[in-house]
């Protein structure tokens, strides 16, 4: 039996409270504060998890002795002041999506965790999920073939964000998933984001994006408030077989369809396109049983198990970056009119100085 | 009790029986010819329509003094040449989705007609199923109100077509449902084409058309031949109310669902965005019963019918230009990396006053 | 405002805890206290209500001069017990389905509290769920029309419990539903039950229920521990409108469809059946918007409205007694091989000195 | 390659037309007469069907020295007439359901048809459907373990038959699937049978039929003609594996669910039942793709196959005895107000001598 962590929650907004709960309640934690400005809303999260301290000024919870990490749920404009001062009094740091709010603050914050050999994990809770969990496991032991093609849909009547609009609100779900499930992340060639703002909002409200992937392969995901039926389908292409993933259907979340296009190309007089032979497979379909077990519970246990192992988190810092820069580069595509825009990968290097500045 | 009128069918291959064995059975319409270059098909088709003459040769047929219209199911690229024959010779025409392989060609076609007082029809045959029939009539009386977004869905595992990507093979479906029901007609403003080819068959296999339309509202189409699970689903969203189509689910095709988000901008110090109220409706949904109908016979008496009152059909030649517009402009995008590509707008202006000076 | 009434949960098992929570978060109840044999059980359930007070004998409780109504979950044998000790202390009494082990009992409770002017109220907690009160509104309304039959089905891979058949498990949700919409409650003219136990469980695992209603009308029930698919759902036939619940499609439960079968009977030579027309409608289907609410929240409000204003609850101990009797029958009936079983209607005048006794 | 039979279909109504298209088509046989006292809708059925020979009296029919074969589609009080005629002329016989309207008449057919050598089949459509075929297969290579229970439904807005109930119009297709499944066929050890006809329309139009099998499993049926919802589900439990069969979701008609309860007893003091321990199988689901075959062709071919290897075919005139009898008990039942109600058991193990020396 291994020595439990001491963690404390930062943010008794929306998504503080699940965090705290899950921290309360997991066997690798002892949460021993929340930590909020509004001391009376820290006091209500607190009281539900066993009257754990109570903390209103940052400085006095990081000053604490005790303290191994703490799990930001504030906005994503606080995180990196946030982290940074975390990491620099040498706590291990979770963050809620996203990462952050510009790809400089987020590379720097990975930059300032690898530096002191400490734990940044992506709070990219989907990923945790059983689905999500069986859909990499299977895809990594080959059971897809490549990746041909991934769809995403995650739409339903949703609240209209004041600060962010429909690819920052909902997409962070879709990329952050596909990254993780993708053997080496989620790396797009370009970037092309469509979005519209019918009612004049101000912001998209309905928005696509499109991500062509090496070897000609494409990701793709529908993010909309606007639609009146929820749909949250992922359908996963691949040469062998072909997952469907239906959030929605408690009973058949997965199904793997073992039927799929072959294309036998043969070399005529130089590899002649018109010399395919299209076969098709029509076989079984497949539902894996998934386990029940709650997504924090289990992310909880990664972050600690990730610390203590002295290793990367399943969903780390760099996994937090690869979704800001998409969503940063959607942005740029949006206001350039959909068109195909590059991942600022080049400015990952280029900025190490001036990000260093910012401090 | 009006007069038949006479028809025959040129092109005996997969959709051509099928507008055969419509037009042998319809009140509105004798049919009096197959016509294909491959009598032995032809005959085929003539011994299930009550044994009507055989043609291989179009000549032939056209020379018959008694035929008032023809009805083309043959190869895109052959479009043109028979239907410009054909309305020389005096006849109204049908022609099978697209209405030509390329825009220009389209275009000649529908001055032709016009210039002879003829009917050129589109046979945009979903256009009317009585759920798309439907629609249109609910989108007319204003039921949706404005159109916020259109997303269309049409994916399933299909034949890989030798001579069209998957935008030119099942895009002209939804394109000429959404041009149909749109008061208006389909008129986007710009065209994004995004294509997968991650088999290598040399052609889209995966593609996704994003249509900005007037008034921040936007069009999008997903067609998918990689698909193992089939959907075809139609999601207009209307300031009023939404409406989805599930062409899948015969016991309810049609939903509309009083439920949508309103948006109240109130001008404060300059009408400023972040004065928004969002509130939402959760409504009733409504799901309207549909006559049994065939498409194919309401389409055969539609086109009796423009004929009879010398008017364009609901279907005419401008539709199928329209929707020709936008797969060529996709076509051009998909070779821009996705940009934002012009429809041939200009152009149509061009060719307009000489279209319209001739009915 | 009127002031907030004192209540204390009897059992902290399995359903209890979901009683204390609703009725420490009422805006209508002060939670005063948890009883249980088990004073650690209870002390669990206190923790998670306010502390409330923990006591381990029922005398103890029933001593409280501040107690104005217990809610009762503990096993269906104690019930009447513990109902009879609280209606002789002067309190009012809620009691977990079913509402007695025996019809005997349960007549006697519903006697002694009517004796004293107590309310005496059947925990039926699917008849305060949005869908539920939505249908009986619905038919008191008339939209329905006559009511020609109701077939209700609650299968899933359930518990096979220790001391109950399939029918005494999950059948009264069926049954106090089907009460709670009918007009006039469900009062068959026999019951017909029919089990099975193929695995040699010493019970029914897989049961129907078939009780046909006065006017040729018939209700069924269909319950099952051995599905690995689960269904609840369940078809009200009426002369007007037929009603379809999906208790497990939260984007539709409920679908009116003006769709049926009309039947005009002209009297030749003295009514003859063969005389019958059938015509049938196939109108709109209507899905009303039902709002988000608990129902056992809204079960805590009727039980306090009915104290104060001095009426039966909605789901009164008759009603209770209805779906007890129902149950009964259905157990003499499966002992008869399925045979047509009247209800103990004679019984419960005929018992009533016995069960006076019986105290 | 083998000789085609010959064979006619005596019958033009509802169903002949069918099985005279699939004779017509059929690389089994020849079409060689369709036979209807209306000769006007005979001559319409022979001109869909390459014209075949006319009849309008059956003893002209039954005079051909060319015909092996005929297939009967005439209402069901005349199928004994006209089989027992054919068989007397040497024919092979199927019939369509039910193989009669009396049991007594059915077996005067089935023995008849022993006695020559003939073979008598009955027309068990839904059997020869890819789905059936392979339930059967599965069942019989043991995938589902013994057969606990089987539930089938079977629900629609019906046309209210002048002639039948809703048991005989319906359950026949559920009863002659279940004992085409089921290893030794439907042998329920009684019939009970609930109808309920509210609209009085003089015969039952809900109706429910439970069905004790041997070793404590059971088979039950709900047909009606009232749904304004269309359900056609079976689900059949099994001791390893339970199947459901949806046959109005083309996508996954069949699911094999590896989940169940299994319970071990035992035997403590005399296998006292309360030393049962239950535990769960929480497995995957399966869903093995289908063949896309019509069931018409392949029941042809069996009844060509049957004919040449001198075995019964598998829905043989047995098959529909068991059918009938299960029918006749049901109405039977009904009348006894749903008591259960024996086979005629005795009957049958009587007719049996005689029927099994002549074949």
């Amino acid at each position: 039996m291994t020595t439990k962590l001491n963690i404390a929650v930062v943010g008794a907004g929306y998504w503080g409270p699940n965090l705290a709960r899950n921290f309360h309640t997991s066997p690798d934690w002892n949460l021993v504060a929340i930590c909020d400005i509004d001391g009376e809303r820290a006091r209500r999260v607190a009281e539900m998890t066993g009257g754990v301290r109570v903390v209103t000024a940052l400085s006095d919870l990081l000053a604490s002795a005790d303290l191994d990490a703490v799990a930001i749920a504030t906005p994503a404009k606080t995180h990196h002041g946030i982290a940074r001062a975390a990491l620099s009094a040498g706590m291990h740091v979770m963050v809620e999506k996203p990462l952050a709010d510009t790809g400089v603050r987020g590379r720097d914050m990975v930059r300032a965790a690898a530096e002191r050999g400490l734990v940044l994990m992506a709070d990219h809770t989907y990923c945790y999920t059983p689905a999500v969990l069986k859909i990499r496991e299977l895809i990594e032991e080959g059971a897809l073939g490549d990746i041909l093609f991934v769809d995403s849909v995650r739409i339903n009547l949703g609240l209209i964000q004041p600060d962010v609009d429909v690819f920052w609100d909902l997409a962070p779900h879709d990329l952050s998933i596909i990254d993780f499930v993708l053997p080496g992340g989620l790396r797009p060639l370009t970037v092309s984001a469509h979005g519209a703002d019918p009612l004049g909002a101000g912001k998209s409200c309905v928005g696509y994006l499109s991500l062509p992937l090496p070897n000609g392969a494409m990701a793709h995901v529908h993010v909309n408030w606007l639609s009146p039926t929820k749909i949250r389908q992922m359908i996963i292409g691949g040469t062998k077989r072909t997952l469907v993933w239906d959030d929605l259907n408690p009973q058949q979340r997965l199904s793997v369809y073992d039927r799929g296009v072959d294309l036998e190309l043969q070399a005529l007089d130089g590899a002649e396109r018109s010399a395919a032979t299209v076969s098709y497979r029509l076989g079984d379909t497949w539902s894996p049983a998934l386990p029940e077990r709650e997504a924090l519970g289990a992310m909880a246990s990664e972050f600690a198990e990730a610390i203590r192992d002295r290793r990367p988190s399943r969903t780390d810092g760099e996994a937090g970056l690869r979704v800001l820069s998409i969503l940063e580069a959607a942005s740029r595509s949006l206001a350039g009119f959909g068109a195909a825009t590059p991942l600022d990968a080049d400015r990952i290097a280029a900025d190490r100085p001036l990000a260093e500045e910012l401090l």
